[in-house]
């Protein structure tokens, strides 16, 4: 059942230095950018449209979109947590834009994360889809993030996110958005390779056709077990971060948080048979580069214990 | 298929100690044993009886064995290379040793762990097999290292490793020995969960009825996700070490060669429903304690990102 290509999407610039503590300057990240697009990754999330006080590594968002470099084949996106940030990224003219609705399952994490609680970010949600309407656009991915657990409020039952993804369809529906994915993001790293399946099995059966993307952290050692677990159901959707890079910095961890590294991802796709279209060797080389600009070292591993074509 | 309990053999204090360029004192190392062995482990690698001109990590392993205190329940175990080393570690007397004829899958690699080749390992396993047989050991284990790859040699065909276990079954059988169990150690980290699944069915229609022993190293990021795979198909005895200490000292490894994180492989298990008998509080801070022996961190996830029962 394991799909024969994957999509990843590259979380790192965004995700990463925005858990960082360190600014990075806005060139620094450009240029740290475009060595991930001549990988052969295809899609990059490369800033957050967030408020600049609270999250000043993105303050220079629409300075660094600015400064980016097309490269074929390459699509830059960026994330938002409201409609204020949605208008901002879409001024940019140069991002795709995710045209998502994703809620926390948790709402002490709705409130810490997005100040809102869940009655205001689904009315929040109600806003970005009439936004998404006067644009034209026709389908919308659905999306849980803590979909398996928070830090604040514990293990989150599949019942309430399946729940929460109807919700989602209905208010999709009903503004004539087609629902085209089902994102369910591990935030703070609760989930684990039996959660994993018992969540992707239910969403295939009870929304037969949709295909399910996974956002994993590795804050517990789990994400790779959850990345195989979701990939022998054919998942091929997947959000990793180039070195482990990311957390998010108001998931309230004590320390490990990252996401799963893009580079080991790519390894075990290469050597299961799976396709992923990078050169793996380029981006270990991105990998490292990420620990000499946040200046400590970073989880992946692969650029530690080497590509196995070294070896062969 | 996951099966509902699984025996965990820590490695730590053998592969680890043993792997770090530190020589500790035998006290130390004592005091972290009996530590592990009052968190619920009941299978302990304590020592490793080999040259100690070679590791003198290990020189003190008599002397180790000798102040370690029994605890109900918990086996301590060690691991030996040759017939002398065998003879040394039986005579200590507080040891349950492996009746094991295991053999390396790379001749490259037994030349430089073992200083034997081909035929001088399976020479060595004979006289093995004979000591077994006149202590009136009835079964043994059968073990292939390097069973997926070998930084020296590259890829290892499954033909080939399953060639060795049938010649080492012969082996067993000509002696009077039977087949109890078959090991594959992934001593370099070359597997992925798609080889693991592969190796293990094969083995279980080869040699039905036969339990199937992993070593995992989590080198390139891909041990929770071999372990997972194993587990799914049934396997329920797996090595690893506290903090994912560990590393073969000849196995031409740049840098990253740890075991899987014993913690956060006892976190999965019981995420998933899985027994382990392990308190894996108590076990958190073993791997916080092997961080401070060692001087510096080691690689397991969980001490950092925290066991999920704080949060619940």
């Amino acid at each position: 059942m394991l799909p024969k290509k994957v999509t990843i999407h590259e979380a790192g610039p965004r995700e990463g230095f925005q858990f960082e503590p360190i600014v990075l300057p806005t060139r620094t990240k450009v240029e740290f950018i475009e060595a991930l697009a001549r990988t052969g990754l295809t899609d990059i999330e490369v800033a957050s449209f967030v408020r600049p006080d609270l999250v000043p590594q993105m303050a220079d968002a629409e300075e660094l979109v600015a400064q980016l470099t097309p490269y074929p084949g390459v699509t830059y996106t960026a994330s938002y947590l409201n409609v204020k940030g949605l208008e901002r990224a879409s001024k940019t003219g140069k991002l795709r834009l995710k045209h998502g609705l994703t809620i926390s399952a948790s709402e002490t994490f709705s409130r810490r994360n997005q100040h809102a609680d869940h009655a205001e970010a689904y009315l929040g949600l109600e806003k970005r889809a009439d936004l998404f309407c006067s644009w034209g656009i026709s389908g919308v991915s659905l999306g849980i993030a803590a979909a398996f657990g928070c830090n604040f409020e514990g293990d989150i039952p599949l019942a309430n996110v399946l729940d929460w993804i109807r919700r989602l369809e209905h208010l999709a529906l009903s503004k004539g958005l087609a629902p085209e994915e089902i994102r369910l993001l591990d935030t703070m790293g609760w989930a684990n390779p039996r959660g994993i399946t018992e969540a992707v099995e239910a969403i295939y059966t009870l929304w037969p056709g949709i295909p399910v993307s996974l956002h994993l952290h590795d804050t517990r050692g789990l994400g790779m077990a959850n990345a195989y677990a979701a990939l022998v159901l054919g998942v091929s959707d997947f959000d990793t971060a180039v070195a482990g890079l990311g957390g998010c910095p108001f998931g309230g961890h004590t320390g490990a948080a990252g996401n799963l590294a893009t580079e080991d991802f790519v390894l075990m796709c290469h050597e299961m048979g799976i396709e992923t279209g990078v050169d793996l060797d380029a981006l270990i080389e991105c990998a490292n580069s990420a620990e000499i600009l946040v200046g400590h070292a970073l989880p992946g591993k692969v650029k530690v214990g080497g590509n196995l074509s070294r070896y062969r």
